[in-house]
């Protein structure tokens, strides 16, 4: 049985890849989608750690290319649970581009995910509680409910479009 | 050259695929990056009709995801333009989850994505407006603005976060 | 379960990709065997569509490859039924290659495939019968029978071959 | 600088895989199209054996899925030059299904592929004559004539259909 | 049931592969890792047809990348059982690379694995014994038996190493 | 230009992953040949990151599989650099398994591997030195002489093995 509490270190899971010429178009510049790919794997392993169940994705929120990520770049995954629901944790994936040629390193892309952690019959299981242990993990851990808030009234709004949208291609 | 002006029929796209075991996990449930990849693979091909040009993707919007999709369901991406800025191109993709043994079809989910067309030096490039055709499009072109002004906004704020958390790092 | 009868058009089905590095050799040209791939997966979501049902594929017709496609091109699959048997289904899928950049578009390749509709213990499967509904479909429609009786032929003859040199290995 | 002339043998090819489930469909039998990539993928090193040359897919025959290929299955494909022209190779593809648990093995497709072999800059360039050593060669050998001439009236006939169907679609 | 003993002829395996872009690295020499997996698909088959029945890999000798694999190069993996013990079968791959545009060809690598049968339980399963038939296979027949005393005592070192990691860990 | 020396952990490296159907066979064990690969890439990319330029891989060690690794499990692998000469580096692949239904982990595989570091012709480059910062790094470093001792033996040993098979073919 998981614990009543967890670290958000405890968790943490990192995934560092290099990009190939297969990641990207002919312009040299990897996918949007193999990024987004990469982010859900990591912030899937990271949500089985913490919960000790099996998760299914319930939403990512938006995500900004701020810079260009290009054939021989080393791209490092970082992934934390920055809070948790009753049976959903919101996982944060911190995207580090590396150019292994001079040193230099930049968190390029931050991006935020919603998983809810399933049993074997697929019904909601519940989660442990979570606390951060540092400086980073404490700003994440107390901005959380903003964005859980924003999260939800998108949520709605997207269903609402969803439905409307549904009812436009019976009419026709 | 391309066009002053285009309808958003004329480079609308559409990738039909079937889920097959290597798209999903031991719970038979589509991983959320598989879909995000297939999201943006059809949303790139739309921006290239509309622009005449190469595209990088700027951002993704947050996507719900409503419903698990599994193994045997047939899944339809279907990307339209729905705004253009000077060299950016808003672009919705409709997911569309059919289950072939009763022919019953389901829009499930909705994403908005931008896209930058861009030269063969990689600067921006401009592009054609566009113009809606039906009671559909029309919706999705009208309501546009709206989203292009809250993306804004979290761009702003999502660069802001970086810069923070890469201040923090730097002090370690 | 199925209706008795449906449109060519209801069970259409539509695949847009890119032809990236990954899909090509070093001539910049895309593998006829990831064409083909392509062709065996559109046509069939079409005849699972349309005959709501499992299936599996019996023959693929010759294919020429009339001109190069190339790293950048467009390249959209379109399934359609064409005839059907007691439970086979012909699909012809039409290939064409646009070039983004110039907006043009072309019929490329022409491809006909059969498959089989099976039962879940893989038994043969009834199919409902086609009908089509403009010039083009008519003429898909119109041609089959001539198809169907060269690719009966066709088959009969390798089975013979296929015997023969099974015999000569034996005698080795 | 190739030779003039050169034995089936000596170009002959092989490549054995095993079917695994990321192959197959939820029925466990094999795609038809990924059974397509792997003959074009061994026809094409053969072909390039043979003619010291690159060499583009001109068509595929057609081929007959006699029985379904099975996870697990042990499936060898076995290429060979069985007619050449100036610069025109016919490359026979035999496709052996071992059963590895009880030990048997049975020929179960036979495909014919037309390559082209081409210079540097894309041209025809021209290939080495060939001739047969054994019984099962010679027998590949001498009925190649009759499998040319039914190809070219097949693609003359190929030709003409997607001109036909590009004519109706400008109409449209 | 499988024979009481087996010629190394019998289950010989081949797999000849074209290196593409998608196997290099951005100074377009192939990579050691996919080079790996080949080794270990091919010689997992010849172990499956030798014993006819599933195998798992113990382990994997030493690799030395002699010569760099360039795209372009056409690399046959030829497979051999040169070893049997009750259970286990020791495989030798040799790796050929060809210049299909000089014909030329070399052994560029030789690389030596070990499986283990299992039964539909996962327990070991015995095996037939095994026989040269050639000079080339005589040799390595009669050199495998200072291989396996040297890979044991390997095994045996890299056992301790293991535990005596786990136990720094469990200090730490 | 890279410094004269760098501390192990300086360029350490992680790359956790699930281990999903398509990465195992039919009894749900991960290949072998899948785990080599990521081993692979985990190492180039630590190799990299510790001399500041291109890497080719020049040999891996031999790897015992001491337990079978299933569909759903997390697997990490770390990468550290354990040794420096001139131009080659020696790195330490370690690899644990976690069950993240019960918290379990366990360093279950230990590989070593050598790259070279090359500079953009593709020629050897120098490296800078590398030292331990704790007491699993120091063991990693101060064992590693003899490592590179039988390797070079190894290497010996086996381009021997090769000129031999070489000259047994030219025979035949």
């Amino acid at each position: 049985m998981p614990k009543e509490s967890k670290s958000m270190t405890a968790s943490k899971s990192i995934k560092a890849t290099q990009v190939f010429p297969e990641h990207t178009n002919h312009l040299n510049t990897m996918f949007g989608g193999h990024i987004m790919a990469n982010i859900d794997e990591i912030a899937a392993i990271t949500a089985m750690r913490h919960s000790e169940s099996n998760v299914v994705t319930a939403s990512t929120d938006s995500v900004d290319f701020l810079k260009p990520i290009r054939t021989g770049d080393i791209v490092t995954y970082e992934a934390l649970v920055s809070y948790v629901g009753s049976s959903s944790m919101e996982i944060c994936v911190q995207i580090n581009v590396d150019n292994p040629f001079d040193g230099t390193s930049e968190l390029a892309v931050l991006s935020f995910l919603t998983f809810v952690a399933v049993d074997k019959d697929g019904k909601k299981a519940s989660v442990p509680k979570v606390y951060p242990t540092n400086e980073e993990e404490e700003w994440l851990f107390n901005t959380a409910e903003t964005r859980v808030q924003q999260r939800m009234s998108k949520r709605t709004e997207s269903k609402n479009t969803v439905s409307f949208l549904n009812q436009i291609k019976e009419h026709k």
